[in-house]
């Protein structure tokens, strides 16, 4: 450690007071014992590890994805179109791609999968935002139960899966519309509820605002809300709270 | 019929054509068989029979509900406060008040109730607007069923309930927050729902807005929704659908 | 019925009380008697027999379609392109389609419509919400008066068709820009008013919020409103309001 | 006019060019042939004539009051109090209050009053509003018909006075809630119409943002809004357009 | 005039007085002396004479402008693609088209212009629905005066101009970006000005809400607001007032 | 348990397969081996244990309090006025109140609290709601860090608590004005972030909405939100979170 | 400086690595040469010298104003009511209080001004929050020219102060309403401009977001916005332009 | 000057009063002594110099550079296509263009440059905005540091580059998403901040109004913003001050 270093230095007199004051005023970050706080943003904020594809330009995006490869054995990216995956497939033969989340990736084999988190959507048309919460949840280690389709129109879809969804450590329920669904869920469990708003709907659905005022406003108790269509800050937000309740 | 009388008068010649033009010109509705018109809107809008006592001066006040009373037998005011109350029963006597509805009223006693109207609230802070709903109803003749406080984040409280529910010609869901009531009653009825989003709640509930935007947003079908706290307007359509579906 | 077999089965001790109790904690609700909720879902809330087209992947729509046509010997879709009715077509030859109100569908002949709902539009551009509505009321055997292009701007227009609005069990009001027209209906009829505002407009009309708006604060009476462009659902909720004053 | 004075004197050599450039330099506008736009002003923008009464300070308020009336022989508040009133009538006796419209004022005896402004309500509860603008009518010296509580609601009240509508150079229409008003009037005048929203109504009416979107929406021509309550506004410009109709 | 003459036959016993009261049930409007209406109708509501083609279907539109050209020897479009003008040109050889203001019309010769309007624009971005504004003036029977790109951030040129702007009966005022355009005018000159907010901006302009809201709070007097890009309307309006100052 | 009873009397004949089917049709939930829905409810949404008092009638109030308090020995109440708790205090003396958190309580002694919440706030004024998160807690059995006034104006009274911050299970982040606080806490830690928006600021905060986008927005990972001044469902999510990380 | 001492010792063998290490870990501002950082703050974000009394509790503010005094021999509050004026000044006689810009202060005497900000508001309603930016200016150390009630609505007032305006080296625009007064002073000069929205108006001003739009947007160059009311942000940014200006 | 030649020809007899009156008139700006005002607005409002070149039509780009490039020998055009580049560079083969900042341009060599400008952004997707600002500034003669990529949640990049902002006079920070970036380096620096919302983000972003509300609310001092992705405004103003900063 240099910070550590540098003291040794300033001990053995190998270093002025003077030289040792810049070193500090100059790096109070990095060098200060903050390997940790670099350690877990690899895990964490995703600049390391997670790329947001979309908007990235082509050279940028290879270039990133070929970096993270070598320096990690594995790859992961959110919202990547399909030509962003021929792009960078090119060069990283072993990417896949999933039309659905649009992730694209590569993955160490046989990772382990602890805990349970259950990914919950109101319709169909969520689970293009359901999966991102799920494969990022599954990339980072946790088990996902997948329960689709259990809008509150249709109550009782939900409450035949119900014991799946009591089970699991952590709930995400993702729905458009008029996003009641994690209110419901929310009445039914005894765990957290990450809420995601879809911009599924129309008219004064307003592209996903009515939805997450519903969310916010939600009256059942253990319920907090990510962004429109954030299926990722979803699925990190779930493994981290999975993980805290499968360690020891 | 006067229209009628001025087309006979003309034909016995006993009115020129020129006094019939000036006729039908100043007063093409009253005098054109809208009778039928000026009678319904006694019933309809509530401008001959239901008072919107809120902001009306006291004098105002006092003289509708005395002429209202004389000509009707009966009177039926909303959103009224008791000091409003103290005042006109100084001269209506008879004259009751409702603390929890606000609304203030002389009824013909003996009224017959016909078919059932389901009244539900998702808490126990929408039962002001419920009660002016469900009173308003029965003032105009319809069985009311009241259940409350079933609102989603305890979803058993409604199930137990839900024989009453699916038992009524249309059924009124009042609830605040995120407002989500509507939209599971809907998914589990075949009558017509009419949502009331109400002011309760607090700060993204935004007045009710954000539950208004749940109800018209909501993924089930047979789901319309009134005003915010506008539990007269649900009484009232409710009551035209009610009384739809036991005529004959 | 299930439980009932369940029970008869514990009645004469095939089935132990164990056995018993598992099933009724698993199945609450298919087994329970809720054979009524299932039969009613059909017509209810279009998972089993409307589908909503837009943005369902090709396979998707065509198995839904095959599926509920081998089911239901009919089948209804809203929203759907020209090219998914290409599509569908190739399967299922019978299928037509309506440009207009979007609507594709193949529908069992020489069913019966009852009763009357009256379909009124603002404006020219307002009739494929219309149809939608008008459309998806005869398609669950309703009889349809269109009365279109008769907004508050032009109010004699209005008047004119007032005897054929008058007759109907329930009015349909689809409007645009600022969305007035519910409300001179509301104080015309006695029956209740579906409002549908429309994303026709510009400007101000901030695509149907105003009229939205407009109509959610209209000071007539019987008037409920669903989601913008929604003429699904005010037909579909027409349809029950009219179905109600029918029966008998 | 000293634009004048300064020249003249340049020309006769008592004044030098550079202290003639100094003075145009400084004064560009009063002395610089303005004084017709100091003229107008009087009469247009209110500083001098008009007072907005609402958050003045006491005494700011005696004195503009006693100022304006030395000068003009008549004064003209809005939006007063009755507290400001007793205030300023204590200097000025001849003062006069109109709790209505809220309006203060001394006026000269014997005006004349021109061609006709027709200033229309929705409801009763719009009449404070409209008062201001019709009484600032008057004040300007125009003729105005009152037509109050003729709301789209019960459109024969409208059409029953349609007579006196049509016959005005200009109308005003003040409405809260859904503020229809504006456009049934546009589609049956040919004359322009100044649409004022009221902040009258409750919930979804966002304080008369609701019926300020109706009337800018507005499908009728001829049609243009001022802000929300502001009578004064609507009166004001409603004078400038019946003068015009009323000169030569 | 048929009213007339109904009556008549009444009155001379050509028609039984059943059948009177059956046309003026049936006709209450177009029989009953309305002809002015419907004269005034051609000039102001433009469903007869302005079509608004945006999103017009190809034959409806070119039937459209056929239809009126024959009955009035002349047609006025507004909101036309070059694509439509090419479409209508080839039924209509004298069609022309503006791509500014993008108006397609046939015009009568030697139309007689009246009065003055001044247009005025903030910046040249806005002379697109400032152009609309002054060539529906213009087809209306007005002289009107263009000032573009005299916006408030470049004062001089908006004074520089102030006599022509001083001299007309009536003002529009077209912007975008903050709006600002309006207040300005409205405190130099004492006629009506209309404002037109445009869409004009970016970011935080909100598709022309921003200068909206800017005109609707103006500080000065004498301003009125019509829709965003509302070119037409405020033409429209800008004639009638004019007219009103030139008849007699 | 019922369900189980009814079984084992239809098992010996004591009770009739119809008797039995009625009883599971009409209590599906309570009698169905929910029991351990309800046991978690009293945890989990509060409506057992928890009183929102804020709005309550007063001898509602009195009673639930007093209800609470004999079933299981503690009470707890949010958004008390001082009035309601010398109100309720007069039948509980025990009944203690905290006029920052306005939370009344009477609470078991001894209570043993487990893992670490970290409670953070922008500035003073967002105490109260960051106390309301905090007690909470604390009345759930958590252990809770409190560290006040760390906005990011000032990031260096932030970063010298950073290692108090960094050792919680859950960090519940309250800000008002911009709410940038919880996105500068989850780029430091790798522990879920509760973000509260508070209603603290004025002018442009909105009343707290601008908080809450800003959080909604965030960069940063592993942060979700929950409704304006909601300190307590933070504190409740952040105890569900707190002892995951704790259970085993 | 304790860094440099901590430094020093372990030069000198006084202190051990680990120990050092632990220091900085611990105090990686305060003690990290960030002196600097604490002095510009005490001038910068307030906490030190600038009090926001507004919901500031009795005895806080009192004893924040007794230590600030002691410690700089001088304090400055901002929106102080009179009651806190008058509780403040028990412990502290020489305080002086401002009823229009709400600010109460101790100021040292002969404090020198420099440089030359002008402050100008619309009206004169927004006259208290201008001489809040001008008081704190001045309290700063800037000359301060005051040019109130310029309004857009009457061109001339604010060109014939133009001069005043044009030579300081920062100009704050305080204005309600339509908030044009930032844009047109924007245009005539070529210092930067500070604009503040204020919260006079009604209506459509949306108390004060449309000011703040209409600024945001503003074609002239030159401007940046502050938050509604917010005059002490206003004076303070001025203070750094005018000082950065007057340095040398 | 003219209006001095006026004065001359008044005094030495050869021109009337008359005359000189109507010149005074008609030219009250450009002739009085403001050709001030037109050499400041050549640096100022971009009129002259700066070209918004998105949505111009082609003819009047190319003449307005050629135009421009003559008269100043330089010329700087902002928001350009690729396309647009292609067209003007035909005429003028000097043209250059940036890509990422989309400015297009031909500068004079050897500019100085000033005094200093800090440039931050939060992301990479906000570093078109940024060089909009740099580019800007640059070319208005200011010396500019690019700090990109330093938002908050990887405060340690923010911190480590402390030194380079906090030596600059002004710095411009742009931010999309939760646009925090603004307030934390506001808390870092003494010097005015002109904060620049970027439309980044998605979902509740609101195409930049979340950070432009973000920033507005700042609870640090010295903060200002201009409109959504205004990189040129933040530049400009930012080179207004940092010149202040360096004259003398």
């Amino acid at each position: 450690m240099e910070a550590h270093e540098v003291l040794e230095k300033v001990s053995r007199g190998e270093m002025s007071v003077g030289e040792a004051e810049a070193f500090f005023r100059r790096e109070p970050f990095e060098d200060m014992g903050y390997a940790k706080l670099d350690t877990h943003r690899k895990l964490r904020n995703g600049a390391a590890e997670v790329v947001f594809c979309s908007g990235k330009a082509d050279d940028h995006l290879v270039s990133i994805f070929q970096r993270l490869w070598e320096q990690n054995g594995e790859v992961f990216g959110t919202r990547a179109s399909r030509a962003q995956y021929e792009l960078v497939r090119q060069e990283l033969p072993e990417l896949t791609y999933d039309a659905v989340s649009r992730i694209m990736k590569i993955e160490k084999p046989g990772k382990k999968k602890i805990g349970k988190i259950a990914v919950c959507t109101g319709g169909t048309a969520d689970i293009s935002v359901a999966e991102e919460a799920a494969q990022t949840a599954e990339f980072f280690g946790n088990h996902v139960d997948r329960i689709y389709d259990v809008g509150v129109s249709g109550l009782h879809r939900l409450l035949s899966r119900l014991d799946v969804i009591q089970s699991a450590n952590c709930v995400v329920a993702a729905a458009g519309m008029e996003g009641a669904l994690a209110s419901v869920i929310g009445g039914l469990v005894d765990k957290p509820v990450i809420a995601v708003p879809t911009s599924v709907g129309y008219g004064a659905s307003l592209n996903g605002i009515s939805a997450l005022l519903t969310m916010i406003n939600s009256c059942a108790n253990g319920i907090a809300v990510v962004n429109i269509d954030n299926g990722y800050g979803a699925g990190y937000m779930a493994s981290q709270i999975n993980r805290l309740g499968e360690r020891s």
